[in-house]
Order: structure tokens, then C-alpha cells, then sequence
């Protein structure tokens, strides 16, 4: 087995059952019976709920969210039938949108670095130990120092440097790269900022690791600007990247105690224990379909 | 409004709505459909969901428990023909047990406490801001110092001396006031140990808070052990009580950082503070039927 | 016993011996030999050192700090003569300055408050706990609400009203009130903003309670702020107040994990246990002289 | 510069200096003066206190530790002029016992490991990065399967097979690689009991991990224990092994949350990221001499 499916196998076993496994993700204007429709269409073709989890933020009126997870054997032949059936009860009649996945196929992850191999390294090593149910196509850094380590994993390796002003060659670059190989994207500690115009060429989700407790110390510098301010803990951030630098919807958040007698460079060292340890479980989530998106708010059924 | 009202609305629009919201527990051996047989039942009733959590801890054959709190106008009315509904779907159809619990009849807990009065103290606090759902008849004390403060918050003090051997005749005169006017019992720190007969006779889940990290230093004395031991931390576990002291299904534990320096009057002080958290959280869940007991497990929808 | 003695008997007994402690704080230019100059002064008059913490900014030019906790039989006898080698060791001879407190007198601390108790609360059950080495001569309020509550636990309550926008009425009455009474002032959750006049005026230490993690969230409102930028953890910050709003020196800062499911008004009450929290240990340091001030930085030897 | 050279000038850094500098580690019976007599000596030779924290378990005849950290110039040359002094002033006069180390002379830990890899891929790349100021001579495990990993560090690993019940072949292979060649060893997550006679012969320091909130869970298969008891965290204990399994002097616990869903496997998975940070944590402080064994407990001056 590779790693991938050692993560798969595991996600499963996580989860519950067999290799045939799918995430059900509904949301839209909460009403009275939605989770009935849901499960009552599953059960009729004679999936199995491994795992329900639903939230509305208001009942009278607001937002509903639904993530659930089921077995079906034969789940590749049945999904026509069963997203047709998911079209009538959840879009026509509640007007919901949803997405059905087949778990069994991992989702494809690419992952951006600098020099700062922290992130990067525990990525890697989780999707070896089979924690991460996800395939890595290909880690692109600005910087090749780390070229040598994450080949020792398996994992393609591709440099594309990034100096100067003008950012649209390697832009460019990436996108050609990205097109069509990959599902979402993790920037760890990836020291460039995107343009607006690559974020949505890229279409797809991008996960950001900043290493502070957003919005405390948004842009560069936050362990410096942390120590200026004489903070008694700092933090990590994994978030959706937007257009809007370090605004995006946040995933997860963690911190670790700081005192007087920590330099700078002691809060980088304490604080990048915080941004990998953050930033994993956000990629997990990610990739078990737990995060919902809901403007600049997620829903996080972890 | 009192503060239990208080307490109550609040609770309730913590879940989301009106005052007619009931919490239904199922538990019982998996099998495929439960979840959509109980949203049907209450759709077809006008149940709005308002909280659903499942949990199975085999999909495969295992055990299967379900939360669902959902509204219904005219609630009180509509229970019986509910009850008719889910006594076919979930006790013949599907072999489950059941309980169904108007929510807006707060639990009535009895609280057992001694000298120490922070967990007591931060209960009634909690209660008088209408964090906890419940009502309380009484407290009951083998030391009369706490009356006072007790009655402070309008609560009533029963002091019920527990000396000598026999401990008996106050275990008798314990169940003589809690006979019909409580749901639920909980030791704040209450340093009597309970008899097996006592525990089967008041006949409600019983509450207590060990002040230590369960299963480490079980019995008297942990603080001492703890610092015997030379330990790094200490904690606290709230417990539902069994006849094995110190042995029943964990609901909370929590621990705080101690070090080479603190006594074992400082891990006393220190611990108090976990000790606190841990039973009020405990309590909460309780009383908002998050906690499920599984033989000497406890499924926590938290 | 009061509540006071048993607090300094118990902080005396925490730091190891008689009441007759006195504490010595040193701080400015580094040099070699300070550490060695402030315990042989101490060797010489027979003090015995209790505890010693020391933090150097940088050893090769940089800003010096050292707390130095010790018992002396005839403490107050030995006051004069002991502080006439300090002047001309510290002072003469190092440039430092520094502070010599007898620990068996403790600080006078006052409380302002307004209509939240919890913080208010936690510190008077602390201190009639004995956890906390001050007295408190007195609790201010902008409203009546928690009279009573307070001097249940034998506290002075006055209540000075502050409506309308000139609050100079009710500074002066607040500053009347304290006049000489004072060794240093909390802001248990007091929703008035002091005047720059009144904090020059006052002349003690003034400690705030901030609910949220400075500098995230400045100002009012900091819940509803974080329930709209949609954080993963809220937090508390205590400081000490200076004409900068929510911008002085942080001496302590603790958080607690929410979700998407929590509105602003359970952020509010989770947020309220870190509040409490973050001010008693506050509270307790500045009390027992473990907390130095830098610039808008804080040396905390706790 | 090696990865040692640079874990030594963060050390050095971190703690403020030049490469001049030394730990001196005093423990004895408490007395009147011996802060003064320490600092008197060092203030003698030139040195320049970098760091002092002291410890005494009762002022009042118990017993006293502290640790130093000076810079010096030309300590080498110095240290016998030193030590002379200090055997004169600590041992003579007061009793004391003492050690004294050149810091710029990294300690040299031997890492055991076995089949899991996530403790010592930790200790590798945190001393890669730096951040552990020691060096590394060898990695032996009974295992061959991490070799190449090892390797790709640059450390050189060593396959000592021990399988049937005669552990003595393997133990004498192993204590004729260690022998004169390391200063501590670290168990990471070595699954074989050592003898008490291979204890005694390796005649340093061993520090282990045991995945389990000490004292709960001695022995073999904690997470499985702690899924069968309930507990709603999980833990792990780094401390130095003595004859008594599990049961030597503890250096570092941590904890992280759990929950019914989680499995025995999960546990695992969570687990081991507490292992590896109380296991980094307790490794630094050694090698930093911030550890003094005490009997059966540990003063950790961290």
C-alpha cells in the first residue's frame, strides 16, 4: 500500500466501515424536515449514516449546514441515481445546494514552500504515516533548498523562483502546473503573496498558514510585532486565502505561552510548533470534508 | 423571571428557539435507517431539528446513539401520539430504547457539598446567572458553615450531621429529603463516602468531582500523592457515581500546570480551580441531556 | 483570623517561612557583579533568601531586573540600615533603583465594578479564601445592583453614579475616595473609561481586565467582534491602564476554544470563566510583587 | 556550521552571550548565605551572571538548589582557579555539592528508537534546525527499518537485534557503542525493558518516553487502557528510567483532549504528537542543565 492509501484506509477505518464511503455536504435556508429529506433519500438507497453532524445558526430562519457520511455498496454504480434523487428532494423542493464525494478518492493536494520547512515537513511526514487521507502531486517552492527532502518522500519536487517585482511569470508558472492536477492547495509558509488574479485562475480552495492569532498582527513581521507588544502568548492561524491579505474565513486557531524572557527568534521557534500543529488539523479537515464555507465564517464539523 | 427561567430561556435559545424544545435520546444496536426513521417520526409531527448528533462506535454491528432537540408547537400536547410513533419506530422496529424529555421542565438538582464551598459556590453563581438549566430544591451539608451562604442565593439548607461509624441514620435522612424532589444529585465536594444501598435507593444519577486526573490517585489524599509523585500537572474528573469508589463513567476531566515549587497546599489551591470547570461543565451537559451512559462509557454530544 | 491575615499567612507560608519577609526589587543597567552586591548586602544583614529571580534583557549592555524575596528576624528594626547599604551598593555604586517592601503589610487594593460580577466576585471569594495576600478597603460602583453581594463578604461598597458625558463629578468622588486609602485599583469589568486626569491623579497601579486578546480587538464590543471575524478561540487580557486605551503593558493573557455554534452571547459567558481567570492571577502578582514594569513591557516572575 | 554548532550558538544566544559560557548546578542543605557565597565566587573570577534561578523546598533546614549560568572570559584557563574557590566556598562551608560545565561543549545524547518514528524524527530535526544544543553520535534501534531516514540526517544508526527472551547479547552490543562515547541516552519510544544491569553499567542519564499521563496507565498499551477506563485525555510522561518501571523521577507531562468517538488507534495518533513535544521539551532542558534530580522528583528550572 502506498501512503495514500494507508490515509485512506485509515480516514475509512476513522470513519467506520468500508472503502465505499461518501460525504454529503447540503447547505441553504434552514426549514422544517431538511434532515429527514437528507437521511430518508439515503436510507432508500440503502446507505448507512457513519456520521451526521448539522447546524443551523438560527431555526427560525437562518442558514442550515449538513455534513453527513454514509456506506453504500456499489456507491460508483448507485450515484447517478442517487444525485437524481438528491436534485429533486434537497435543490427543487428545499432549495439547498450540496455536493456529494466519493471518499475513496483522495483529494489531490498541492503544497507551496519557501526556505521554512517546518509545515512542509509535517505534512509530509503525516501523509507517510497515512493521517492525512489525501494524494500530493507535487510541492512547489520558490527556493530549492528543500528540493532533496521532499523527494526523499516520493513526492515531486518543482522550483519556480520568484524574484523581482513582477510575480505574473512565476504566477504563470504555478498556474500551468496546478491546471487540472490538483484539488486544493496549502501555502506552508509560503513567503510569496498571491495576486487576486492567480487565486482565481487557480479555482480551487487555498489554505494559508499565518503565524499569529489572526487578526492580531495581520501582514509581516508578527513574532516581531508580537515581542514589541509585549504579548504573553502567541498564536497560529490556518485560513481560506481571499483577495483581502490575511482576511480570509479562519479554519483553526491555536497558541502557546510566551513570557518576557522570550526573544523574537524564541517566539519563531515556540511559534512554529503552533503553526504545524494548526495547520495539519485544518488540512485534515479539509480533506474529510469537515470545513464548510459560509462567507467569511466556516462551519467546522471536526 | 427567577433565575431558573432565566437559565431555561437562555438554554433554549442557546439551542435556537421557542419554549417548546424536548431532547430525545435513542440508544441501542446500529442498524441502517435509524436516523432517518427518527427525523421522519418527528417531521411528520412538525418537529423542527434544532441540534442532531449521532454517534456509532461500530457501523459494522456496534452500539448507536443518537441527540436530537427539536421544537414543536404544542409540544405537551402532542407527546403522546410522539410517543405512540417512536414506541413502533424505534422500540419494535428498530429494538432501541428512548427517552423524551420536555425541555422546558428544568432538571431539579440536589447538591451535596461539605466544608469546601468553590464548587459549590460556583454552581449556585452559575445558576443565579442563568448558565444552568436546572432548579435547585436544596443543598445538603454535614457541616453547617456553608448555611448562610447557601441561603443567600434563596436556596434552601438542610444540614444533615454525618458522624460516627454508622452512617446510616443520615444516609436515611439524605434519602428522606431527596425522595420525589430531585432529578439528579451532585457532590461538590462532599467528603462522605456513599453507600452502595444509599446509591440504589435515591435511585438518580449521582454526580462527583474527584480531585484528580483520574484513573491516577484514586481515594483520599490525591493532592499529597500528586506531589509525592513529583507530578507536572494535576486535574480533576467529574464521574457519575457507582458503587465502586472512584471507578464510574468519566464525563469531564480537565488538568493545570504545576511545578517543583508548589506545595501540596499550592496544588490544592491550584487544582480547586479545575475543579470548578471540570463539575460545571459536567453539570451542564447533564442537565442538557449531552450525556449518555454506556456501561462504564460516556458519550458526550458536547 | 481575617481574611487578609490568613492571606499573608498563607503567601508567607507559600514563599517559606515567618512574617518577616520583605521583598527587594532592583532594575536598570546591567553590569557584572549586581546579583552578587544585592545578596552579599542581604548575607550581611542576616537575611536569608527566600527567592531569587533575575532576567537580563540582553547580559552585554542591557536592562537588569531581579526580584529577591527574603526573611530577617527585627525586619522593621533592621528597615534603616539595610536600605542605607542598598542606596549606596544599588545606587551609588550601580545606578539601579530599586524597591524594599515589607510583605508582612498588605496592599490596599480597590475594586471598581459596574454590573457584571463575575470577576468582582472571583477576587472577594479569593481573598475571604485567603488566596489573595491584600486588603480591600473598599469596592466602587457606577450602579447599586451589587451592594449587597459585596458587603456580605465584609467589604465597604460605595456607590458613585457616572451618567452623562462629564464624568469629572464622579472622577473626583472616585479620587476622594481613594485618596491615601490605596495601594493599587482593579477594573473588575468597569465599564467607564478613566480620564488621563484621573489616572495621573489616582498615583497607584491601576489593573484592567480586557475581554478579548489585546491587540486583537480593541475597544468595545470585543465578543461580537470576534463572533463576526469568526475566531476559533476568544481570550482576556489584563494590563495596567495608561491614557492609551486597552494599550498598556499586558501582565497576563489566557483563552478558550469556541466553534461556529457559539453566538456573541456564549462567547460572552465562556469567555467570562478566561476573564476571571486572567485577573486573579493578575491580581495576585501585583500583590506579590512579582511583576515589573518596562516601558509598555511587563517582567513577570511568577 | 554543523547543525550542533548551530543548536549551540542559539543556546548561547538564547541565554545571552559569547561562547564563554558555564552551568554551575548547586544542591544541598539549605542555609543562610549561600546565594551570596555562589555569586561572590563568580563576581571574583569576572563572571557575568547570565541567568540564576534557586530553589529551597523550606527555607527553615530543607533543601536548597540553584542553577547558574555566567559568561567568563578565558574560561577554559580559568576553571581550575574556579573550581578551587568553589570546592572551598560551596563544599567546605556549606556542604553543598555542585557541578560545573563549559556550555560551549555540547552534550552528547544516543537515541534508542525502535519501529515508531515520530519521537525521533522530532529530536533529528529539531536538532537540524538548531534548536537542541547537543550532538547526536548514534541512533540504535532494534529495528533496521529507520536506517535510511537516520542516515539522511547524518547520524550514524546502529542495528542491534534483540529478540528471544536473553536480552543480555543485545544489551552488552549496545553498552560497547555507548560506552565512553555519550553523555545521556533517550529511549524514543524503544520498546524493550532495559535490565538494571545494563542501567548501571551505561552509567549516565536515561530519559524516556512513556505514553501515558504517569501514574495512570504503567506498563504496556496505555491508549488501549485508557479507551477500556474512559478518560477524556490523553497523555505522555518524559522522565529519567530508573530500576522501577515507569516509576523514575518525572521531567515533563502534557495532555491533549479526547473524546468517545475517538478510538484506541486515534488515541494513538493524538498521542503522539504529545510525545514528541514533551519529549523535545525534556531533552532541551537536559541538555541546557535546567533539570536537578531530587530522590524521586525533579527541579526543572525552565
Amino acid at each position: 500500500m502506498t501512503a495514500t492509501q494507508t490515509a485512506l484506509a485509515r480516514a475509512t477505518k476513522r470513519t467506520g466501515g468500508t472503502d465505499h464511503q461518501a460525504s454529503l455536504i447540503a447547505q441553504g435556508a434552514d426549514a422544517t424536515g431538511i434532515v429527514a429529506a437528507v437521511t430518508s433519500v439515503l436510507s432508500r438507497h440503502g446507505g448507512n449514516i457513519v456520521a451526521l453532524e448539522q447546524y443551523s445558526d438560527n431555526p427560525e430562519g437562518g442558514a442550515f449546514f449538513q455534513r453527513t457520511v454514509f456506506s453504500l455498496n456499489g456507491l460508483q454504480a448507485a450515484m447517478p441515481a442517487l444525485r437524481a434523487d438528491l436534485d429533486e428532494e434537497l435543490v427543487s423542493r428545499y432549495g439547498l445546494t450540496y455536493t456529494l464525494r466519493d471518499m475513496s478518492v483522495p483529494k489531490r493536494m498541492a503544497i507551496f514552500a519557501s526556505k521554512s520547512d517546518h509545515c512542509l515537513l509535517d505534512l509530509l511526514w503525516r501523509h507517510r504515516q497515512g493521517q492525512l487521507p489525501v494524494s500530493i502531486p507535487m510541492v512547489i517552492s520558490n527556493h530549492p533548498d528543500i528540493a532533496e527532502e521532499v523527494r526523499s518522500f516520493g513526492i515531486p519536487f518543482f522550483h519556480v523562483p520568484s524574484t523581482g517585482a513582477d510575480k505574473s511569470v512565476a504566477e504563470a508558472e504555478n498556474l500551468r502546473l496546478l491546471k487540472d492536477n490538483v484539488d486544493f492547495v496549502v501555502l506552508a509558509r509560503y513567503m510569496q503573496i498571491l495576486s487576486g488574479d492567480f487565486i482565481e485562475k487557480a479555482g480551487v480552495p487555498i489554505i494559508n498558514i499565518h503565524h499569529s492569532f489572526l487578526p492580531a498582527f495581520i501582514g509581516a513581521g508578527p513574532y516581531a510585532k508580537a515581542k514589541e507588544r509585549g504579548v504573553k502568548l502567541v498564536g497560529a492561524t490556518a485560513h481560506y486565502v481571499t483577495q483581502d491579505l490575511d482576511e480570509g474565513p479562519i479554519i483553526e486557531q491555536d497558541v502557546v505561552r510566551v513570557t518576557h524572557a522570550h526573544s523574537a527568534a524564541d517566539l519563531t521557534r515556540r511559534g512554529a510548533d503552533v503553526e504545524r500543529a494548526v495547520l495539519s488539523r485544518a488540512v485534515l479537515w479539509h480533506a474529510e470534508d469537515r470545513v464548510i464555507r459560509d462567507g467569511n465564517h466556516t462551519i467546522v464539523f471536526s
